[in-house]
């Protein structure tokens, strides 16, 4: 028993019965509302903000994701105003159709109900969730980390004043202040009000999420993604792409954290991996590479399993396409993975026989995002196979229900 | 450990990577095996069904679900034939443009890999799940009761002899015969190897799963259905519906559990019931109902939330369209519910305001099935919102990746 989480929940579940049957037009003043609001009051943000970055005893990395700034709060303001701008997923007939019997089934967009998410020390993540949540016409329960308490409960008291001051049900938003093990277990729990469950974080929350809950859950971010250089690739674009899948933003799960290089291109390893090395990436070899490449560190089994999310990447010499996609079955997170290839054969083979949310054929597995696909933005990209795959944006936060209208018809 | 699921489930996992990219044609060619060889291995699967229905001690009732005969294995064997009739969601372009990187998109339907099933002592369900997962080109792990475990080791040993005989991989087809509740517990958490988790049964059974899956689930199949008698109803109309939802199949989860009755129609309270009780509906009424209606018995607050499966109704008096959605939204299982009424705007005001997969207007809730609405087949009627809601498909049992082409794109 937890009372708070319970009551928490619940003020969601009731919240969101009137937010699931606002307009697009009110949804959108809601998020105004938030975003002007975010300006107002971000001298308030600024100093509970400064306070959390003042007692964080985190690596220095996680203390940057923490840190608000003028600057920062602007560009959370400007997400909260793009995703108004958003077309609205929710009332859209997806079918329309008279069965046998003369029924008339419609299968209409409908938001989720209330979305839960638990994530770390990243204040942004707080607001950009609650936008999209929102717009999507979803009540949100936020579980934030301890880290970032302070931050998220200053946050939380702004956009809920806002949304009061504009006439709407601050209840639609709720964060929970209880930043426990237990809290979050308890949390997970919440089937009977919360429709969809969202981790976003390091692989042990996830692992946890599942483990626990018993609220659907939405998979997210662990990203084990490949780079296959296929004998018949042109080299100067697989080592753009290889630089750009790596070291542009090497902490993000669609960065780039093992390469494959065909047995063809063994003479041409060494140029391959110096692009790499001569930038501080580590690489982690097969007993090949480390043959053709003296700068490679021998590789273990385990290299091939890891998300290094920084500056090293495994590499193996495969065969073919065939060795390339049967090791990413083995090792890939179902993430994004790439070929560089001019032969449209090996590339159909790929596209067809790898098993991943994004398939790239001569492209860098960073595009699996939100904002590159299209979709204006993201809660994160899922892993899972059910209900959404890749990039979670406002329609995947929506499911469906069945409209049907008779005339009396029994079977 | 439990080697024996570890293997089942891994075997199935790698036969489904080749039955992915099998045609139509190959796969209705694998259910055409499969449907001759139950037509003629007849013999054996009504000996081994005979032992079952012999040692079986449960209740008539299910005895007879338990029974094959003749024209019950000729009937699942014309299911199967049907599913091969179906259209093959699998490859599908569901969605396909260029970003603004220039990068090209195509969102593709894909299988889920390998679909689990839990089910109770239905031999049918055995061969037609196992032709909606093939025909979607999935693997397909079974897990029956112990009632039927004869019944099912001959059935599917009939399906994995047609696949091979005709040249296809028999691992895609998997029985557990392990029947144990702790081998069930075990099966539900090979998420390395099965990608959803369908439980088919009683609520005990779903809770279960919910609890301990690590597998993502669809939740199916409870169903406390109700319609609502508004006052502006044809109460002709309504007196028809009742009756079909309540005892036209009273045994399924389509089937209504508890009637709604406007309080403008309270003079018509024992000309409606009574077509329940000379049924042999037993009906369950608040004091209103009881007032109102002599044959009633006071019904407790359980009585609203209890899905009888039998000839066994709950009845309350409402005062309009509101106290009717509320108390749906309180006691529901946002399956099936119904408002009979002429009046257009309290019909859509149910339609908008009730939460449940299938929302009905003058038509009957034992409309919420596969055929009904023209899927051809069902595995199950889904009751949450993730993923797929009310009847599951074939192209429910699918998932989709993003292909995605460039010339050298990076960011």
């Amino acid at each position: 028993m937890n009372n708070e989480i319970d009551r928490i929940c619940a003020a969601a579940k009731e919240a969101s019965a009137t937010l699931a049957l606002r307009s697009s037009d009110e949804k959108n003043r809601m998020l105004a509302a938030i975003a002007e609001a975010l300006i107002r009051n971000q001298d308030t943000i600024l100093t509970a903000n400064a306070e959390d970055v003042r007692v964080c005893d985190k690596p220095a990395h996680m203390i940057d994701r923490l840190r608000l700034s003028p600057e920062r709060i602007a560009a959370i303001a400007e997400g909260v105003r793009q995703v108004a701008e958003l077309p609205d997923p929710v009332g859209e007939t997806i079918e329309a159709y008279t069965a046998k019997s003369g029924i008339r089934i419609r299968k209409v967009r409908v938001p989720m109900g209330v979305v839960g998410i638990i994530y770390e020390a990243r204040p942004n993540v707080t607001i950009d969730t609650a936008a999209l949540c929102l717009k999507s016409g979803n009540a949100v329960v936020l579980r934030g980390s301890k880290d970032a308490i302070r931050s998220n409960r200053a946050l939380v008291r702004v956009a809920k004043d806002a949304l009061s001051a504009a006439g709407f049900d601050a209840e639609a938003i709720q964060l929970i202040e209880d930043t426990t093990h237990e809290g979050a277990e308890y949390f997970m729990k919440q089937k009977k009000y919360v429709d969809v469950l969202v981790p976003r974080g390091s692989a042990r929350l996830i692992r946890s999420t599942i483990e626990h809950a018993t609220i659907p859950v939405i998979e997210t971010g662990i990203g084990n993604c490949h780079v296959y250089i296929h004998a018949a690739a042109d080299l100067a674009m697989a080592k753009a792409i290889l630089l750009n899948a790596k070291i542009q933003r090497p902490s993000v799960c669609n960065a780039c954290e093992s390469v494959l290089i065909d047995e063809a291109l063994t003479d041409k390893v060494p140029s391959i991996l110096r692009e790499l090395t001569e930038r501080g990436v580590a690489v982690h070899g097969d007993a090949k590479t480390c043959a053709a490449f003296a700068d490679a560190i021998p590789a273990t089994d385990e290299d091939y399993g890891t998300e290094y999310l920084g500056l090293e990447i495994s590499c193996k010499i495969v065969a073919d396409v065939r060795e390339a996609a049967a090791h990413i079955a083995a090792y890939g997170t179902r993430h994004s993975e790439c070929i560089v290839t001019e032969d449209r054969k090996a590339a159909d083979y790929f596209l067809a026989h790898v098993d991943a949310a994004a398939v790239y054929h001569n492209a860098s597995t960073r595009f699996t995002d939100g904002f590159e696909f299209g979709f204006g933005a993201e809660l994160g990209i899922s892993t899972q196979k059910l209900h959404a795959r890749g990039p979670i944006g406002l329609k995947e936060l929506t499911s469906y229900k069945y409209l049907v209208e008779g005339d009396g018809q029994t079977r």
